[in-house]
């Protein structure tokens, strides 16, 4: 079966003094492979995009109009989940193959290049290939809550340009001490990780005792860099995805959502976010 | 010269009955081809991105890092703007070719076939190709600024995801005088945006005399997509990217931002949206 829209989680939610553990409902992201085929050829893969369940037959079909692959109106024969034998049932409804009755004005390209400027998962062939990495173990960082709460503030105070355009997502690294390390601006919530991560790498700094902390929501590829980089400590002002969650909880990254003003949720390895004794 | 992180517009601000015309900031969005090359190969397109202009070698770095190319800490030797002659001086700083000193371990895929929940224009080989499309005029819809102030709470009002896990973008096609049409939810904003126009396209549904409303900011993906399915009224909660203004002015849709209570800001085509006389 597919995943529904939203799946649940067992978090801790902070508010003032009091730790309270419950379910909270999150957005469920999923990767959803389309394939396209048209008489004479058959289906192949033409993209992977993470999405939320639902309306897929619907994504497909805007997918191939705006990249100009069935801009007719009766371009499109049928849309369906894949009976691909070699999938398991998951992976079924996780892969819509898109039928042309003819074969499409603007030919398919044979590299997927571009990645918009929120794009991070980038550079895998299939479904399979998104669980096929491994990882060396983060860093098992700890914070306390007071710092968790003064991140969000000390981020936006090193935003030079979001309050000149209002429409910037920012990544920062800092200390455990609420340090600013490094800050970055970006249209892209993961360039802007890649870009503080960067920073790490050209000027060989440390990436131990280190938290990254994000202005907005937390997909998967935002985790997977921050694994990528050994950080253990994601705090966001937005709120996490289904699969990041997953990951995050996978290799042991503490992830913090929501964080603002005194409340946050923290939706994995919540025995490094340090309360008041 | 590569462009600044933020760009100068000509706008009209609409505030309760007045309209004023100033200049607005809005984030610069271009795109940035990452090539690799190390010794005995040499530089190869990894992948195009979109990014806000600054901090580029280490956006280069990172993504490397991310993607595994570069995990060691002395793996990368250079990082440098290209000087392919056969590149304009624009495309220079919009190209940026990392130096491995030795073969990645992990061999760079041969497609990029994954983009994530929040990633939209792949289907390009290269810089060349973002231009490289040409669409059918769009829809010259008008809409009265009345309508434009009620269009978010319409989305918000038929949004039953967010409100219980506060992460989800949202697109929705309003008719003119802000009848509800079709809106959907995702994690991702360009796949909301794919997902109501591929429900026109399974439903046969007019794309004329429509109004396309979006949750969140406008990057280029937005505008392309909406234009690509004829729509020529875009209205968003959020801000636009220079890019997303630059392709709405190129192809006269009009693009509103910043629709929040009676304020709201118009990027290109201001004429169609009709005031009180």
């Amino acid at each position: 079966m597919t995943k529904g829209p939203t799946s649940r989680f067992k978090v801790e939610v902070l508010d003032g003094d009091r730790t309270s553990r419950r379910e909270d409902l999150v957005t469920t992201e999923e990767p959803l492979e389309l394939r396209l085929e048209w008489p004479g050829r058959p289906p192949e893969p033409l993209v992977v995009t993470m999405r939320t369940p639902g309306a897929d037959f619907e994504l497909a079909a805007g997918f191939c109009l705006g990249e100009g692959f069935a801009v007719r109106p009766d371009a499109i024969r049928t849309v369906a989940y894949c009976t691909d034998v070699a999938l398991t049932r998951e992976q079924q409804f996780n892969t819509v193959t898109v039928s042309l009755d003819a074969p499409p004005d603007r030919e398919p390209p044979q590299r997927y290049g571009v990645t918009s400027a929120a794009c991070g998962v980038c550079g895998q062939q299939s479904l399979d290939e998104l669980a096929d990495r491994d990882y060396a173990p983060v860093d098992p960082v700890e914070i306390t809550v007071d710092v968790v709460r003064r991140l969000p503030d000390l981020l936006r105070d090193a935003q030079p340009m979001f309050s000149r355009t209002g429409s910037l997502h920012a990544a920062g690294l800092f200390s455990t001490g609420g340090g600013k390390i490094v800050v970055k601006e970006d249209v892209g919530r993961h360039n802007a990780v890649d870009k503080v991560v960067g920073w790490t790498v050209l000027n060989q700094h440390r990436r131990t005792g280190l938290v990254l902390a994000v202005s907005g929501r937390i997909g998967y590829e935002i985790v997977q860099k921050a694994v990528a980089a050994g950080l253990g400590m994601i705090v966001a002002v937005g709120a996490p995805s289904s699969l990041a969650v997953d990951l995050a909880r996978q290799y042991g990254v503490t992830l913090v959502g929501f964080a603002r003003g005194d409340r946050c949720v923290v939706y994995s390895a919540p025995e490094r976010v340090i309360r008041p004794a």
